[in-house]
């Protein structure tokens, strides 16, 4: 992963070489403290340690019954879900991925449809085995399943806790069953079971996306001059306190898409508390230069717009053409052009006085993912030490689960009884 | 569509019941000028009128050659494609839609080779004629159909400008061609031939939408207490002004996820300019309680949370469990399920005083979404007139065209220019 981070500078939210070099200084703390974190495998900085720690034969030997699966269906939500989701829409294969992570019920009957589920391998992950939406999902699964006479024991692997519902189910039908990683919160799991075991059912060389996390470890260093995560993350942060209160996130690549949503989660659900955190709002280039560029250029000056791809792509040629206007893309190609577009965004946006960031790697490949992923949590990590937060807990989300649990008669909570107290001003 | 704008009073930023009172008086001379504007045809206005003045025979009609088709491939981009998308993406139909609004190479070549080109109906929508993308995208699938020996002027159909390339092509070849509405920008344009060709195509009952669209025109007037589209324009627009620097929008239902994007697009273009400008958060319930919830509880107190649902919709019961701890979700419904993460999340927004808005139609389908965009439409001009911007323009986004144009050797352009000079502050 390699950033460049001059544009971040002299736009406004103002931010100059001076303060950077400041900021450096507490980036090398941060980097101690980070060290220390992962030596002791603490809660959290755990997830760094998951490229050497991470058992790939564990993986390939619990999925090894399903090479003959024409879909991978991977039920689980958040972070149990988004990693394996970004590697599967990033990445070819002939096993199709599909990813049950919502409770929408025509969209579930919709996919359920769709499906031969006697050549599906249903991948389902939750590491407390109670999650409401997983579970659910998973009984509806299984229902269909045995509707169509499908044996749903010999088609389902599970990745969960060392105890719990899915822990229990998978002992007593002899389930292929994975563990999650102590100390890692889920959305920093996808270089782990939770991530990979969906790769490994399509086929892709989860060892290479461990060796491209490797790589961007040691990558990590005392200063953000030589770190690309830390750069990503300490720029971010110093924006952020100096009012770039949105990161636009526009990779320019729709393979990268899902790893724009993997990035919202992390960064929201870690560095939003205590009042603070800068909010993720998910773009694509070069399609979202026709709706959100006009509000980047001319709106508020309060964004950071990091930009994001590949430098090599298989590309498709553009065929010459007699319309007028038009020579100039005849004989281009649309790499060419998807280039051009990022290149012209971002000094537009530089023009502007807007503060951006590119990101690339090589090749949106399995390393090149490894890199992505890796990179982008230890500048999360870095950010959130940086503003003193609790960048592992999400502390806020418990009150409207307590209350849609009570809600659905799980329980007595005074949550439900605010939710059924509401007021009302309807416009009708 | 029904607005509840209850929870947006009392919560952080502060808005009461008086200040917004006072608005009301605004929001009746917003009316008379959007009524004006409407009677005149103006610039933009005109957009509200598209209900009773597109020709939806003249749709049909020009759709009809292509009944056999099995796919209709949209070629567009930003307002040329986002209003079809959210109509294809929301209704199931057995022609199945795709499009074209990137210049990803690799994307692009993966979906025609997916397509059965002999079979696929072409719809390809720009204004000028000239969009780079768009026309570099019709160049590509023309030489495909060639390749594979389709005839592209049989399955061709384009929704242009009066003159411009793609004018002087259909008349060249005797495509079906459709007009542009006059004097609608591309983002107010899903009423329109723009946002109906796709549909119509799709079998989808066109008539049905502009009903809806018509419906939800009448419910306009003077006041924002009795108007919908209005309520949801000036409490944004009052919440902007007091801080709500984001709105952050949530439609419970998978087959909204586009029509989150299509309002993504109408909110940033329309409203981002002058350094004014909400920006909009796309996201997904319930999915998103488990992404960026904590954040819009926990973090900054800068946002308005927006959940959008039909209060109709097919369910799917969920089989009963022996597994301990989940009896409560036994018997119960994937529908239900989601409905309660709604109810428990508005009003855990609530009770961490986050303002949210809840927008509700009765079912996801034609008549619904027509509800939709027009009341979008109509509450994003309400908010453009009381914050005086000028709604219907975007001119911050011709920088980056020039430039491109300019690296792609399409003329001579200072801006390419201070693409070339970029500084570089690498950290790899």
């Amino acid at each position: 992963m390699r950033i460049d981070i001059a544009n971040a500078l002299g736009g406004e939210p103002a931010l100059d070489r001076e303060a950077l070099d400041e900021l450096d200084a507490e980036v090398a703390a941060v980097h101690d403290r980070i060290t220390t974190g992962m030596e002791t495998d603490e809660f959290g900085y755990a997830a760094l340690n998951l490229p050497e720690r991470t058992d790939t034969d564990e993986i390939r030997a619990a999925v090894a019954p399903f090479e003959d699966s024409e879909t991978v269906l991977t039920v689980g939500i958040g972070g149990s879900a988004l990693g394996a989701a970004t590697i599967a829409n990033a990445l070819e294969s002939e096993t199709a991925a599909y990813f049950l992570d919502n409770v929408d019920p025509e969209q579930t009957t919709r996919l359920l449809d769709s499906l031969d589920l006697s050549r599906t391998a249903v991948n389902v992950v939750s590491k407390s085995g109670t999650t409401a939406e997983t579970l659910a999902n998973f009984l509806v699964v299984r229902e269909a399943m045995q509707r169509e006479g499908v044996d749903w024991t010999e088609r389902t692997v599970v990745t969960t806790g060392s105890e719990g519902n899915l822990r229990n189910l998978a002992e007593k039908h002899d389930l292929p069953a994975l563990p999650v990683p102590e100390g890692v919160p889920g959305r920093f799991a996808a270089l782990s079971t939770v991530g990979l075991a969906c790769a490994a059912i399509q086929g892709h060389d989860i060892d290479a996306v461990l060796a491209g996390a490797a790589a961007e470890r040691d990558r990590l260093s005392g200063s953000l001059y030589d770190a690309p995560a830390y750069a990503y993350g300490a720029v971010s942060y110093a924006l952020a306190e100096r009012g770039a209160a949105t990161n636009a996130f526009m990779p320019y690549a729709e393979s990268l898409e899902t790893f724009a949503e993997w990035f919202a989660q992390l960064w929201a659900e870690s560095l939003g508390k205590d009042g603070q955190g800068q909010t993720p709002a998910r773009a694509l280039g070069a399609t979202d230069q026709h709706s959100q560029l006009q509000l980047y250029r001319a709106g508020p000056r309060d964004k950071l717009v990091t930009l994001v791809r590949p430098t090599e792509r298989a590309d498709r040629d553009i065929p010459e053409t007699e319309l007028s206007g038009l020579s100039y893309l005849g004989g281009s190609s649309l790499g060419t052009l998807l280039d051009a577009e990022l290149d012209a965004t971002e000094a537009s946006l530089a023009a502007a006085d807007c503060p951006n960031v590119r990101v690339e790697i090589d090749r949106v490949d399995e390393r090149g993912l490894g890199e992505l992923l890796f990179g982008m949590e230890a500048a999360c990590i870095c950010y959130g030490e940086l503003a003193g937060l609790s960048t592992f807990t999400q502390p806020a989300v418990e009150w409207g689960k307590k209350a849609a649990r009570g809600l659905l008669g799980g329980g007595e909570f005074a949550e439900s009884e605010q939710v059924r107290d509401r007021a009302q001003l309807l416009v009708e």
